[in-house]
């Protein structure tokens, strides 16, 4: 497999849409829509493509994971608060083959104690927060990495 | 900003829709559309024109609650048992500049053990438990108060 | 029983007296004789007779609750901090077969841990709280139809 | 009643639908489009009727459950890992005068700790799991009998 | 000693001046005044003169418990809802040398969780409950047979 | 019924055919040959007839409580060990009709935390526990009066 | 290995010998008996042989399963009480190569806390509980198609 | 301000009255009076003026620090039992202005592990424990040199 | 005392009589018999008689040990399953006065968590485990040890 | 300040050095040697110079975080198993004023569940984990990005 | 002894060493060093001899308790961040016989939950805290009274 | 492997190198000097030579750990308090091949709850306990069973 084949599909769940526009103190000032506009940018750059949508479904996140296998050769999941409490999400990710990689723009585990425990981690290959839109970005070159790693194994 | 101006926003959450019809010793026998209609008539006593829906899923009360902003100036929300369990509808409440009150019908405090948390408190500028339908009437004026208060201080 | 014949004993606990003097930013700045006026005179457009008292010691309130019976047909509490540690006040509340409406300024499941757990809740009809003086108000308003409503069912 | 008249409702929860393709290890290789099959089948040679569904929304399961009284007698319902966080569930079935039969296909109580806990298990009358497709049929079975067994008591 | 000289101080904690009025499914129809009376024509029986007072105040059981040894031999202490929370109570137990027999009315244990452990079992010498009034008149017939046996050791 | 007909069956569980021998520190120096001796003398006394045995497997005291109700019409429980750890135990009190007394020789409550529960008494009437040999006497007294009450009732 | 040629042992533990003459609105009005006789029945018809014992003792339920490798091909277990205590059967299990599934006559995740817990059911490949005697007969039929499924494999 | 002008109020709270007559393995031998003696005659030498008071009534201690304001600049508060359970102390203190610090005689962290919290410390400026008499004496010199370095600063 | 008068009680609780023949990864190849035999005749060499038995009944492990004072001066105790959840052999060892060796086959440690605790442990001198049959004989050794300078400090 | 004087500390914890030769099913094959070189060389293409030092022991760690101002204007570290339980790790980077990137070379949150909790996460910007040795590479890229973005704002 | 003679050892652990220069908003401007000067100034006073030190090593702190009883009478010990995870630490105190002050800087129960727990609290004779560098010159008074009272004992 | 070539370390951790001079009653008189002394002694009975290290640095531990592997076939460790709180020990000890025996002079679990949890456990093939300087001895000897066993598998 060459890396310029690969597609990957990032995620956003729960509120993340409302970013840029409210409690820039924690979240920043980038919109999603910047951020994904960057993500696509950097994924051009390492020869991926890269689709990315938000929802605040947990039942639509769980389709799009569900559907992802036919097309797609990783995932990044920024699943909001849903991070915090979905099994269904674990169980997905589980279920397809793809690696994924959990981001979050925050970290996580300076805020709320029950924001330290993450539902989904233990079904993702590695994760990135803290550092804003960068998080995402960020994380596709780890998730490129991986990739590629698996495949030179292959 | 004159209080005849005031919208606000009445969310119920999941099978608050079953109302009167099921579980009448829990619940009352008043319907959730009775509910709706005496909470628009004391709105219009009160110069406040009242929203009421019901949704059974989590994902769109998400995107009500982001969408409330640019026509809503207050929310009075009965999240039913997602008041337990949801950390999204905490995220979209402080995602959110608007104050909202919880209402619940019964008193969950004398109820099952997990229904003691609510999870959306801690977002919300006050509750009004246990009157039944009235819960929702007395969490409009109490909402009605709390945003006229905030205006005289602006 | 006609709701012109109704009386309330209201009952505020420990360092309430210090209302709108201290921690205003928390609590307030009306006084608790203020709201104690504002109670009594909506008491009277409700054709309700509202006593109202503080004190800081929880034995007296226990012999208060245990003498209401003779009386008043209904009880707004606010038992301060001692709402969550005092099963004694549980007891006295379920001994008496008055109903009583749970009243806060502030939101406590807004503030520390140990404040989300009332002792007395499951021994009261409903609660309001959050809404600074008014949630007295409005609790009277809520007691008033709760003893309404059942008046009417007897 | 004659038990020829039965309609039960089988519902299957959040990724259920990849059943049969995926962690074979496991759930077994069987699809939940066939395991809906032989449910039908088995539910000919009971007189019963058998609608079975999947969705990987919470909030469109909620739906089903509130208008399945009006066309069905019973329930099935393997709600994957809504089983063990959703309150709304539960309410939904004690709202419902449906009686329900939780199936699973894995045994939940092998696996991680917190699938040992069922949020739904309280609003059922029975439980099955552990027998791959089979525990939907043997669940079928069990659902007739006690509405065979009420029905002779009414 | 002789028996004879012993004299008995029972306390009864909050909300038990209610007894025989309220809430007799639990707690049974006798008065407090009914039960001392009992308990001091037992005590005559036994040779035992007993002092028997209530208090809804935490801070005056501590005021006569440190004041008892001074005249009782003995201490026979149903402390309410105060069993289950008081640490003070444990404190003035062990200050003062007398043994002290735990009553109550009912049995806790049977009731909610939180009032199955006591705060003060740990500082009595025994306990008598669930047998009513009589529990008061077993746990002073226990009390004198330790006292005894103690004289008989000493 | 009179009570002279009355039949009583005392069982003592795990380790107590050791009373007497071993750390009467704890436990005293009266051997269980002895109390058993006391009890039927106190149980002549009052007009009831006292059967007494001690076993150290659990079964054997489920099979002795279930073949109860044919013979007695209350019984005395002194579980040792097993009333920490016993579900079965409860459920066999449960299931028999006859009222039991729980008893302990010392105040478990006073010693490790573990044995501050009591898996067996919410499905006793009372409990009477350290005064050595008396809490069997005293736990019969209450047990005749418990029995007498109810024969007046009925 | 033909179906025709199975052998199933059949256990039930403590306090099940009491079936259908106690707490018939918990465990029904069938006696152990009368289940033991319908699960012979059930068998014929699926060519198995059945025996089924009882007994309150856990040791011998230990010796059972340790003697059922050498004479049966499955197991039924009721474990009574013992389900949510018994590491010791958990073990039995474990060490015995035999498929077990559990089975109850009551649903237990809708008593009370402790009983939501198996200690068993990580050993067993199955469960079936809340339909009373049937739950031993749904059980039986999910043990045998478990046996043919495996012996198809093999 | 002056620091001869400063006026401190030491709060000893239930069974302190105690001291020195009881249990001196723990407490020591030095009574209340004589500490409080100490307390002033070391105020004089600091230039400070000591009032001391002690209650077994929690209320009682509320009512103090509410009305400390009015007439000192800081608390010295030994709440003995009432430090580990008391949240309405917590409240006063915070309520008041005024730097309290809070002094016990023995080591509470070396007793029983429900003493290793201490309720009040979060809202007192520090805390000496563990030197008898001298905690006091100790404790009323932190407090004035936390006084000083205050007034130094403004 | 000489050494050579030395006798000890080796006692193996639940399931070990199946050792050797069921799951060796675990616990070994070598049966119960055999490392009987190997401990008796290590005992030979160190002037100890050792008699060895095993059961499944926790009342038996209950009686052998009430009885062992008369004929042994030290105890092996294996008790398998119960070692987490005995409290009764927890008392029976804190009974008798002889000093017990708790030994183990494999490492509970590190297996499930509910292994890591041993009830027994604090009546036992020691413990020995993860050596397989060796446990059993190290721990004779220590035992021996410890008698012997037991005896040298008498 | 230009990002070309940027210079960074890379601190790995206990065991560390062992990478690459042990566990290289969770660790990979990777040096820790080769993870500094590749971070040196990466940073050099960054304009960073990059320091990377290990050591087993706490306080070394300590020395270096304390010094690290005077030096560096960013720290990368990997605390190893000190992650999950040095509060003092927690103050030290809290003390100083530098961002610093937690990193891991599996996820920790994939394995044991005390290894889900970070002791340090709080004091950190952000974190990566799970990408082996590139973990240290997009931790530095990231660091690197977040000082940019602060002097930008500078 | 005279108390002349006393020599006292001040032990500070991880990150005191940065007092003064970093966070002092809670810790203060006053340095380690500047403290350990004050404390050797009050030590003359005293007429005791102070030795000063502080390391961020554990181990040196293990190392220094172990090696004091040789030199020293007391301990003044400021343990950092070890205070709340270091059983080693409180070993060491109890293996020393040597009286220990425990001293803080700021008021750690004022701060996060796991602040609240001192592990060495229990090995310490008293404790001080929240008087800034106050805290380390109370302590020493403190101890050189204890010190005192117990030589003027013996 | 002949056993003859076997070398064995055995470390032993804080506060151990005060064996013999400080709380007997708990760690025996014997020095830590001595047992080495015995240690290595029985070691050249059993042709395996012993070394025997103290120290009080966690770091140092780790240090031996990981540069064991080049020159023993062995450990044995006490790990002294680190024992209940060391991650890093665990990881050390799974990082290294060597097998490693848990030893402990006293019995921990029969001490403070907390030291009823070894961490290292689980990363070692067995423990002995409770039997003072024995425990080393026997611990070898378990040790170089395993060796012998694994090598004749070999």
């Amino acid at each position: 497999m060459s890396a310029r084949a690969l597609r990957v599909l990032c995620i956003s769940g729960p509120n993340l849409q409302l970013l840029g526009t409210r409690e820039p103190e924690i979240y920043g000032t980038e919109t999603l829509r910047e951020i994904h506009a960057r993500l696509r940018a950097r994924g051009k750059e390492l020869g991926v493509s890269v689709d990315a949508r938000q929802t605040n479904h947990e039942g639509e996140i769980l389709d799009w994971i569900a559907a992802a296998r036919a097309k797609y050769q990783g995932l990044l999941l920024n699943a909001g608060a849903l991070t915090h409490t979905s099994l269904a999400l674990y169980d997905a990710l589980r279920a397809t083959a793809l690696p994924c990689v959990e981001v979050h723009l925050s970290n996580p585990e300076a805020r709320e104690a029950y924001r330290a425990r993450s539902r989904v981690a233990a079904a993702c290959v590695g994760k990135v927060s803290g550092f804003g839109g960068d998080s995402y970005v960020l994380g596709l070159e780890g998730l490129v990495k991986h990739l590629s790693a698996r495949s030179r194994e292959a």
